[in-house]
């Protein structure tokens, strides 16, 4: 069944390790897959046809790292230190979160994101199935998590709550939303676990064939803690702890050294690039010419809207193409190619959708529109260049998952705006009190 | 005569050294001038007036370095390295632009300014009297330029047609559309002068009361080469031949010493950060928070959109806002207190506008409204962090300057967006050949 025919857009395609445009195209949708992607129109006859002429439509796009319940903590503490952000900002706030704030903190954050042209995101966070659950009704695509982490060194695997928590959403979750949703394992970090619980839940892990979603070396002084701690580097001490041995995301990436990236290669590590979290807290540049040269497959994320301060990918994408040319001073590294990858394929391949991230036929139908017809959009000299160095997120009119559209022009399809903003309002009266 | 007042805003002030809001306020205009900023409905009548509920209402953006023509350019030649990227992909291009080129490009970028917030810019390029009719026509502010440059030692000022130009915009532009239009003197920069010019051309500024614009330290390179030149760096080299004995706009200052910053300071040179130019072109990061605690007037600029690639300066405050955190280390450096100033009140002073760059009574009524109702706006816990850290420039839905609503809701009350669309085919197909 044709159900849906996007027609005279001009269509942003990857082929042949090169990404080009059909100027004025079409792209057909059966149904959640692509049927059809071409200059000439389709012979097929299509249920439903939208016209898109003056739009650029692509992938969607892959927010690879995010906590979106808190969004509701977005700003709070800006400019403190990285510790006194986390005890006096957050961990306050967090410790009184309910499972009605973690769900309005979740559909503000898909409302956020189906704006700016994300269609699929990787959120660490707990109460995860709260998430999931609105994830599924908003239609979006995730991969989630319930990390665990511990504060006691005598705490047994079995004894574990967060272990616990972490294998029942997995069971329980995992390829919900006719696979929209997909259940990670996720150990938080470093340094803040013990041995006792990384081991056995790496091999649980794997014996799923699930994939693990970590904060890895985002900062210099965690990376030379656990070197002074342990003797290695968090890579080698994960990967000496069979973490490895299943598919990683790996998030922020940024102290790590060209050791460790050899082994993030060798595993087929997924790294994901978070700009401007890395920026706002001072922890520094993630190495990602060098990653890249590696063949690292690296992925781009927001980070939680309280260390960004929004989940705008637009904006990673555009300071990721800035910054490494400012902090090394050769303008030329670090390619708009590159960075339209990172953004969609990459992240696909991060979480183990193989038939998503490419606007291609077969490939599900995740697209988003851009609208071409700005002033900072003009002229079109270079396509790359300008989604890269010169679109914004607002620029995106359409966004699609599984060939349904979920935004269009300042309206959702599936979140109810009027409820969210209500649930906000409730939320955020009774955490912080009244505005 | 009241003419309008803006009503049930939130309003951002600036008073006694800090920034507050007004909740659901009331700013009522006169003319061209702030009358009231309040709390209460105000006793006067007003002819018009303009409900902005759930909006802010905050002094509108100074855009302080900007080369505005080169929109046509936009994307060309992305990731060249420096040279090859003037040489190869500018150069040959701005040798054939004609003044209907000049026109069409001034237009566009002023359309992609007032979108974005920006009232008022400060313009180095030539043909400037084009320039200069548009600014009129449009109603935007703007200080533009002539500037000089040579590349023949032998030249004498007498000879110079740039000087000449350079003069005779000045005296023919200064003060034109009510003050709108400033003239300024300006000199390229170090790299692209010779004495017997800079000299004479510098005590011409003085004797007019006018001001300098400058690039002034942008790499490392141009800097390392004056003092080989020269024996000085550019900044003692421009102030031994008089030309911050007039007021200066100096953009970039990347690769300035200590004791240049002294000279600076003590000069009341104003100093312009363009943060994704130094960033793209691989320049690297201005000393800003060393300026900023000498006490410099330090405002924000894009620099043209040939290296940026656009015109927005809230990209330029978000990026003034993480990036020296992330080279530094320091999460607490660079406020948005800071940023605010830089991008409203600096940037006024810097051209010289005693009563322009901020919200209240006796001021110009320079104001811009930001939609408050997008999700990445929500919740409010800090909205000057929310301005700096969240925002992006679509969040405008009003740009007024002088009294006068020129841009709302991506309308264009002053430039006719469909001949704009039309002349810059038709420049595009003229220099690059058909699309």
């Amino acid at each position: 069944m044709h159900t849906l025919l996007l027609s005279n857009a001009d269509v942003l395609i990857y082929e042949d390790s090169s990404w080009s445009v059909i100027k004025s195209g079409f792209v057909g949708i059966s149904g959640d897959r692509i049927d059809y992607v071409g200059q000439e129109r389709p012979g097929a006859r299509y249920q439903e046809e939208l016209e898109l002429s003056g739009h650029l439509l692509m992938a969607g796009l892959y927010n690879m790292h995010t906590h979106t319940p808190m969004t509701l903590l977005r700003g709070l503490g800006s400019d403190l230190p990285l510790d006194r952000w986390l005890h006096e900002a957050m961990f306050p706030v967090e410790a009184r979160l309910t499972p009605a704030d973690i769900s309005v903190g979740t559909r503000l954050a898909m409302m956020e994101m189906l704006a700016s042209g994300v269609v699929s995101f990787s959120d660490m966070y707990d109460r995860t199935h709260v998430t999931a659950e609105e994830v599924v009704k908003a239609g979006m695509r995730a991969n989630l998590n319930r990390p665990i982490l511990g504060f006691d060194p005598t705490e047994t695997y079995e004894a574990s709550i967060r272990v616990k928590e972490s294998l029942r959403f997995y069971d329980e979750w995992n390829g919900a939303g006719d696979g929209r949703v997909v259940a990670d394992f996720s150990i938080h970090a470093e340094y803040t676990s013990f041995e006792q619980l990384v081991q056995p839940y790496a091999a649980d892990c794997l014996k799923r064939g699930a994939r693990m979603h970590l904060h890895l070396s985002e900062t210099a002084k965690e990376h030379e803690e656990c070197k002074a701690r342990h003797g290695k580097t968090p890579t080698r001490w994960f990967f000496d702890l069979g973490v490895m041995d299943s598919p990683v995301i790996a998030a922020h990436c940024v102290a790590v050294e060209l050791a460790d990236m050899d082994i993030l290669a060798r595993q087929g590590v997924s790294c994901v690039h978070n700009p401007s979290s890395n920026m706002k807290l001072g922890s520094g540049f993630m190495p990602l010419e060098a990653m890249l040269k590696r063949g690292i497959n690296v992925a781009i994320g927001t980070d939680g809207a309280a260390s960004n301060n929004n989940l705008n990918l637009f904006e990673e994408i555009h300071l990721a193409s800035l910054i490494h040319k400012g902090h090394s001073g050769d303008p030329t590294m670090i390619k708009p190619d590159d960075l339209l990858l990172m953004a969609t394929r990459n992240g696909a391949k991060a979480q183990g959708r193989s038939d998503c991230g490419e606007l291609a036929v077969g490939k599900k139908a995740d697209l988003i529109a851009i609208d071409l017809q700005k002033p900072h959009l003009m002229p079109v000299h270079d396509i790359k260049a300008l989604l890269v160095y010169s679109a914004q997120a607002s620029d995106v009119v359409m966004t699609m998952v599984d060939g349904k559209i979920l935004y269009e022009h300042g309206t959702y399809l599936t979140i109810d705006k009027a409820s969210v903003l209500d649930d906000l309002d409730t939320s955020v009266a009774r955490l912080f009190g009244p505005a």
